[in-house]
């Protein structure tokens, strides 16, 4: 179906054009913009919500600032879909989020508009300050703005870096894209706060409404000069000194304003071009603005998948036989089953209720399971002071956000040997979001760390007895769970639970020559190729791992012991990883086998569909078949033959 | 030299003697107290200045608070050395920061008093949130206390656990100590603004006042009741909802107070107690309180080392011959001749400046290198904004602290493959900080990440070339360069630059048999090993890697075609660390070859000095040599043939 953008933005091929337009016209503009976006996000898939949030703003910016010469820093960044469609990207915007086709995120190497790349929140200020305190040394007068909304607000580097540009003199505009929301509602103080500056008559007209006040005192016998002058005095200490959270870090602030208003916008970004200094606007804008069902289920429309624009059914396959659940929601469903049997459990997960499904257990259980908003650090060392007092938490963060607990849980968790659970979701390649959401490499970064146990599953099945075995009274260490995107292979998932023993991998499998040891899901990919295997006559032996630490020895000296050719399949980076940890014990233990290491290549892996990545990545079903292949001397059908 | 603690110290053995004391005696408490630290400190070594400090803070929290049961937890914790005094810990304070002894931090398998590890700042008030909600889940009425400095304050995790417990309805206290200094002083707008707070008329004086000033404003023709009543609305809509910092974000803020006055410590203390819900109080003290030279020059006094206490002479070695600088040092001057050659070179570093030595450049070219406070994140992701501007930042953050900024090295530096030199200091083991500083996880934490360069010097004149190398315009890659605390090998260390050829390494001598392979520092243990088994006759080979990744293949492949007995040394761990990428090397090209890889094992290394721990950790010259005596079947002494 051809997509055909509105009168006046098929002719914006760069924000050049859009300085043309009149500002009368600038409303058709985000009209045509808005319908565009929804237009090809109903047919193609991606974030919708959050682009809708900020139409007006993208255009206001685009229209005031001098891009891409100023720095346009957009937070998260699925927010900026509307600012790729103005930036020459309109009619590219269909391949948003397809392989090689545009990145869901604004991304260096794809436009020079995209200053800076983005995908995890609240970077974006300590990179405009960066921008700004380069143009400063440079004497240049490059304008940086970091757009933010009020969720990456409260994430600790967000913090940080107002509170180093209140103090380093460089010019630059923080604008507050407040809508409550983050993938699901926002929670925290900070939110409450920012509603309550929000809803109340603007903070700037209550200060000059005090002023004008204090100018009116009626002078006289009563009320002397000199009482007025004390109030004065008094309320001059307070509401200067202490005045806004923003202006106590030393940011002009200013707002809040209607986000959705686009004169007042405009008018507003083109004073305070011209005020230096760190500064801060405050916008309140709607989340699926425009689209009345997305702006009543902001959560549901946050990335709906397809959906018909007219009607606003959201398609859904309808499967002819039961399908597997998603690992998610195998953890969602069993936290609540041991919850109900261990009343030590707690959940725990920074801003990712409905992503990592512990939402079921918020609902059940509110005193019990929590999410403490987009601060990955807090909830890392949170769980461990859970810990400390004898409960059992489960963690649940996705391996690319883990990243920024990686201190927490070497320090609070791991050293202290506080037995959390942490549960990774999302790990391994995770598909369209592309290179900053995959979970490469948690493998190694927790594999080098003393006392930690990691596990994953290769089912359902695996994923609850590994969880049930965390929790267990005897389990004394901190325990990581590996699993990823997507969904699983059991349609019947709901089985009983078995512990497990801790360190200890199965043979799935005996086999003849090679052997295939697979860590977590991946090994289904090598079931899939060893029945494929069979067909020509070729016959390894499968291990599943399950721990990659402690790693089962035994089953490593039974597999070096009886195959001389190995290969192991992991859904993590090929460097450090589980094939590392193999070679490791091959070298300790004196082994020579020929060893195949499959996983995620040593390069930036960029998005895709998981199907088509895991073939690039060359470690499916079919990539394990040619390695096989390859080790059992039989020659691999190459395209050339397949042509011939 | 018997150290002998006062009279009412000397009866104190736990919290219970300290709450027989009457409340006029405290004072006495205290000051013996502070004069047992400063006993003990100047003759054993250690940190100094910050627990003089918190002297009165220490006793006033342990007579209030009904320790262990309530919950104290202190941030860093070198600042405890009072609260170890005052639990049973007085005589054995003498053994604080040596090998088997004390430990330098609050630690949890040392007394029950530690309820949480600490060593890396900002920890507290999340742990202490944790301790607080189990308690309310399980209905206890259990106190917790964070105590955190200013300093601690500005780094992001604080800052989420703030914003979490404004709304987590538990009840906690949080004790800002407000002394205005990390280990150099503070930097930031939350400083000027806590200066600003503690030097006004207190905050919650002036807000009095003004209630006060409004019931008495005079109503009458003039002045009518409606525009009193507009004032008193507007007044208390910027009061009561812009308030204080630490009120929006829904905390009681209570202070600022005198930190060394007890009396009113302990009647405030007294009172809080009971007040429900999250609290913050901020008390104003002096780093090195009570000692006088402490006081003055707190960034010196912070750990002196040992010092005569009545002369305040602090005593250093005389050494009899020139001695190798220490490697923070080199980078420190190397950063000034580089950037005096490049303008496009900048320094970052966040609360390091002392400790890096990036002090030296600050001092020159302020405009050009900075101190951004304790905040990783925000260091590394501006230090990559800055980057995209074209500039060469230096961003120096010490090894194990790196891991709060591991993140935003994927996500902000790597994938984005920005330039961005990483200098890590303090990589490996620290000595007497222990396990919390050590930087044992960097190889393999940044090994598995793609794009990255990792070099080690094994001496000066390497890291001044790997400095070189890294801000070449030709250099297009993150550059990470790791060097070990402590002195490097060269007195004449300032050699002239020259480039190195990124992911080669150097043969630095031929042998017979077995190869040993270094990575940084420990080729210096190496080459001691190899003219000590000279003497022997045993010959081993030695290549210096110099960078892990690219890890030199020519090189590997001469190595393994020449030799079966290969030996690896690192100053990191054994999983996942330079030794892996060896073996994953001789794995991927089907070598075999006998391996022994030395470096920090698989397991929490306590405090101690360098030379103990690399002893214990058996990577050590010493090591080495028993390592090569064994590969070559010649029996090694063992302690029954040394005794026998």
């Amino acid at each position: 179906m051809e997509i055909t953008p509105g009168k006046l933005l098929q002719n914006i091929n760069s924000p050049d054009d859009l300085k043309k337009i009149s500002r009368e016209e600038l409303h058709q503009v985000c009209s045509e913009l808005r319908q565009y976006i929804i237009d090809v996000v109903s047919v193609h898939g991606g974030h919708f919500g959050a682009s809708l949030g900020v139409v007006e703003l993208s255009v206001a910016l685009h229209y005031i600032y001098n891009t891409p010469y100023d720095q346009l820093v957009w937070d998260v960044g699925h927010q900026a879909y509307g600012h790729k469609i103005l930036t020459g990207r309109r009619d590219n915007f269909i391949t948003n989020r397809k392989y090689k086709g545009l990145s869901g995120f604004p991304k260096r190497s794809e436009s020079e508009y995209d200053t800076f790349g983005v995908g995890h929140s609240s970077t974006s200020i300590s990179a405009a300050l960066g921008m700004a305190m380069a143009s400063k040394y440079k004497g240049e007068n490059r304008k940086s703005i970091a757009v933010i909304g009020d969720g990456s607000m409260t994430a600790g580097m967000a913090f940080e870096a107002m509170n180093h540009a209140g103090i380093a003199d460089a010019d630059m505009l923080v604008i507050l894209n407040d809508n409550c929301m983050s993938i699901d509602p926002n929670v925290g103080a900070l939110k409450e706060y920012l509603t309550d500056i929000a809803t109340s008559p603007t903070y700037n007209k209550v200060r000059d409404d005090i002023w004008k006040l204090l100018g009116k005192l009626p002078i006289g016998k009563t009320f002397t000069r000199e009482m007025a002058s004390k109030l004065e005095h008094a309320v001059k200490g307070v509401v200067n000194k202490s005045s806004n959270l923003f202006e106590a870090l030393n940011f002009r602030y200013f707002g809040p304003i209607d986000g959705h208003n686009i004169t007042k916008l405009v008018d507003t970004l083109k004073d305070l071009k011209n005020i230096p200094g760190p500064k801060l606007l405050h916008i309140v804008t709607v989340k699926g603005k425009g689209y009345a069902l997305a702006e009543k289920d902001q959560t549901k429309w946050h990335a709906p998948g397809l959906f018909d624009k007219i009607t606003g059914e959201i398609y859904k396959k309808q499967p002819t036989a039961p399908q597997p659940p998603k690992y998610q929601d195998v953890f969602g469903h069993t936290m609540i089953e041991l919850a109900e049997m261990n009343d030590k459990i707690m959940g725990v997960t920074p801003a990712m209720p409905s992503g990592s499904s512990l939402k079921f257990m918020m609902d059940k259980m509110p005193h019990r399971a929590f999410d403490v908003g987009i601060c990955e650090q807090h909830a890392a060392t949170l769980s461990a002071g859970l810990a400390t007092q004898g409960m059992k938490v489960f963690c649940n963060i996705y391996s690319s956000f883990m990243q920024r607990a990686y201190d927490q849980v070497v320090h609070d968790i791991a050293i202290q040997k506080l037995p959390v659970t942490l549960c990774l979701d999302r790990a391994g390649l995770v598909g369209d979001d592309g290179p900053t959401h995959h979970g490469c490499y948690d493998i190694p970064y927790f594999r080098c760390i003393p006392n930690m146990i990691i596990a994953a599953p290769m089912n359902e099945q695996e994923l609850r007895n590994m969880m049930y075995t965390s929790q267990l009274e005897s389990t004394k260490y901190p325990f990581v769970i590996r699993y990823p995107r997507g969904e699983g292979v059991m349609p019947e998932w709901k089985t009983a639970f078995e512990q497990l023993t801790i360190g200890k991998g199965r043979k799935l499998k005996d086999g003849e020559n090679i052997a295939i040891l697979t860590f977590g899901h991946p090994g289904n990919f090598a079931q899939a190729a060893i029945r494929e295997l069979r067909t020509n006559g070729i016959n390894p032996a499968h291990y599943d791992l399950r721990f990659v630490k402690p790693i089962d020895e035994d089953l490593l000296h039974e597999v070096f012991t009886n195959y001389n050719k190995v290969i192991t399949v992991e859904d993590g980076t090929v460097v450090g990883g589980f094939g590392s940890a193999v070679v490791e014990f091959m070298a300790a233990h004196h082994y020579n086998a020929e060893i195949k290491i499959l996983g995620i290549p040593d390069r930036i892996v960029e998005h895709g569909t998981l199907k088509e990545l895991h073939r690039e990545c060359e470690y499916d079903t079919e990539a394990i078949v040619e390695a096989v292949k390859n080790m059992s001397n039989i020659k691999v059908k190459t395209e050339q033959m397949l042509m011939g």
